[in-house]
């Protein structure tokens, strides 16, 4: 095990109708920005338990936040912020909600120029406004980290940043909210929370056994909870089952003490800013192919995944029928996990490795996914599923 | 799944050398009051390597906080901290010294009336001092949770409390510093880590996959690296596995959303205060003879962990199986399961499951564990191994 240090302050609200608790949660003198992203809350019924949770709390509610939320729509919320000199920002929705959140709050408080270098990197995060969130849709597991994923369309780009100071104080996990969320949105929540834990399960060097098996924990009940969830949408405990494992996926305790690989992320950040297929799309579509490039780096990994979480210790190559698994399980949530499912010519991306790599990208556990590599990768997905 | 609230804030610096950062991680102005236990940490080094990072900070040295901590001991701590005015705890060993500085540091500022209150339950706690600990045992957990159990000895209580007022800011976790332990006492820890373990497990009754295996993960390593332990006890890796499964096994997170027994843990207390064995040694008596008392209500999930945990799927009858392979599994250790092991005579447990009883003892998930049953399950105890 490598040495790490792990904090994780977040407090969890965990089961149905604990929306309420949004009275005792949020300071009594707050000024509460409201941050959501279209109207589904509306249709569910989430919009109103806030509503009725706050009535006692000076609110003013921000709509619009994208999937893959915008740095000018962000600014937009900030802009509010500052001229009515509001104190609290409350996410409601999912993982992009929470994500525009953290860069809401920090940027707020940004005194040192451009609030853009708070993703670049530039700049650095010294204060926060205080904010929770209502989790509306299990995935990113933004809910319980301090990581943010912001888009500059304007521009092409496609950033992560993260910050002690953006932790929420608190995040409201109420199964029901999931109830009403589309199939194919449940599936690419699944697959993203899985593909988050492989990036740290796939990756290490040192003999890390019970954060290996904490994240085959998550695997397991994945493959066994993702499937029931396109069969019975209402199901509680499929619900509750899911949404805790998404949350888990991604709150650094796996990731303690373990190296991380990251590089399907961030191939996938780039795929979805060119072309704008879904986060999870994306994923699907270069976790498989960068598992089998990268699978003699990964063997030994592969075989224990293979054998400890997808039952294939008795396949001939134990590393391919792993990966064959995977893409299997993607393909039953009804995710392609090809480019060519997504409509995405195979010539497409052929400037992409040039790109990133004259970006200084050196991606993965080892930072051997250069240019060159991540042409490959891209050449294995372009290849047609069967 | 049920509803549940996490929140753990506790910072954790895990690895080799990690003491040296007691610099950062203790406030300037800090007036410390450095806890610990008998002379281990001044033979083993630890000492010196806290006295090096504390050297700015003013300190005043505390000896002799015992194996169960005793409420007369913390408070002459106490009277220490109130009469120089000390703002910091620092403990330096395991999980008693961990568990007095929480009474140490909640009573230090309780005005309530008399801090036994606090343990007891009949007073609040308001208000703490800030304390961190340096970890030199692995296996109480308490360096990542709000929980403590108090002794005085001079009335023959061993009761525990909580409070969110006393998590730790921070735990260093550093391997080395447990190297030197005899192996007994390194036996011990792992047999506690697995006992706090099956607690959260063995219980529940609505489904929670996740938690299961995430408990499963954490058993199967202390199954795994338990025993290497005794075999080479410096080996780095070894330690590390040992220390970060103890501090996941009561943080909390496996006892999400389920419900826990403890009934193993409330018994073994009295018989640690009634006749002097170890709460390691207390525990690996009384669970075994606890899950076959009440088999038929665990009967499923003991077959869910002889299959999963204990490779034991295959026998005639699997809970029973399980049970006997977790005692196995203790006597590897080296600890003793009955009661005969430690001298005790059946006869003298006779009463105590009417003490029990009548001071209110309603122990298990199910509340069902009375005088009548732990009287049974003391019986099981009694009996001679083979």
């Amino acid at each position: 095990m490598r040495s790490f240090a792990f904090c994780n302050p977040v407090h969890i609200v965990f089961g149905k109708g604990k929306i309420a608790e949004l009275d005792r949660l949020i300071p009594e003198d707050a000024f509460v920005l409201v941050l959501m992203g279209g109207g589904s809350v509306k249709k569910n019924g989430v919009y109103d338990q806030v509503v009725q949770a706050l009535k006692s709390r000076k609110r003013e509610d921000f709509w619009g936040i994208e999937a893959n939320p915008d740095y000018d729509t962000c600014m937009r919320a900030v802009e509010r912020i500052r001229s009515e000199k509001m104190n609290f920002v409350l996410a409601v929705g999912g993982g992009s909600v929470v994500d525009a959140a953290k860069f809401i709050v920090a940027a707020a408080c940004y005194e040192d120029g451009d609030p853009w270098d708070i993703v670049t990197g530039k700049g650095r995060i010294k204060a926060a406004l205080s904010f929770g969130a209502v989790l509306t849709l299990a995935a990113t597991g933004s809910e319980m980290n301090a990581g943010s994923v912001i888009s500059r369309r304007s521009i092409g780009a496609k950033l992560p940043f993260s910050s002690d100071k953006v932790f929420p104080k608190f995040s409201i996990l109420d199964p029901e909210t999931t109830y009403s969320l589309p199939a194919h949105i449940s599936a690419c929540g699944v697959v993203d929370a899985y593909v988050h834990v492989l990036e740290q399960y796939l990756s290490h060097d040192l003999p890390a056994p019970l954060q290996d098996r904490q994240a085959e924990a998550i695997l397991l009940t994945l493959l066994e909870e993702g499937p029931k969830v396109l069969e019975s949408p209402e199901d509680y405990h499929v619900r509750a089952n899911i949404m805790w494992c998404a949350t888990q996926a991604l709150n650094g305790l796996i990731g303690c003490g373990v190296l991380q690989d990251w590089a399907t992320h961030m191939i996938g950040h780039e795929l979805t800013a060119a072309f704008g297929i879904a986060h999870a799309e994306s994923l699907a579509v270069v976790l498989p192919a960068l598992l089998r490039e990268r699978r003699e780096k990964k063997e030994a990994k592969l075989v224990q995944y293979g054998r400890r979480v997808l039952g294939v210790g008795e396949a001939e190559d134990v590393a391919e029928a792993a990966v064959a698994a995977t893409e299997v399980f993607f393909r039953k949530m009804g995710l392609g996990t090809r480019l060519s499912d997504y409509g995405i010519p195979a010539e497409a991306t052929f400037m992409l490795g040039d790109i990133l790599d004259n970006r200084g990208f050196r991606l993965g556990e080892d930072r051997a996914v250069n240019g060159v590599m991540i042409q490959k990768i891209l050449g294995r997905a372009a290849e047609p599923w069967n």
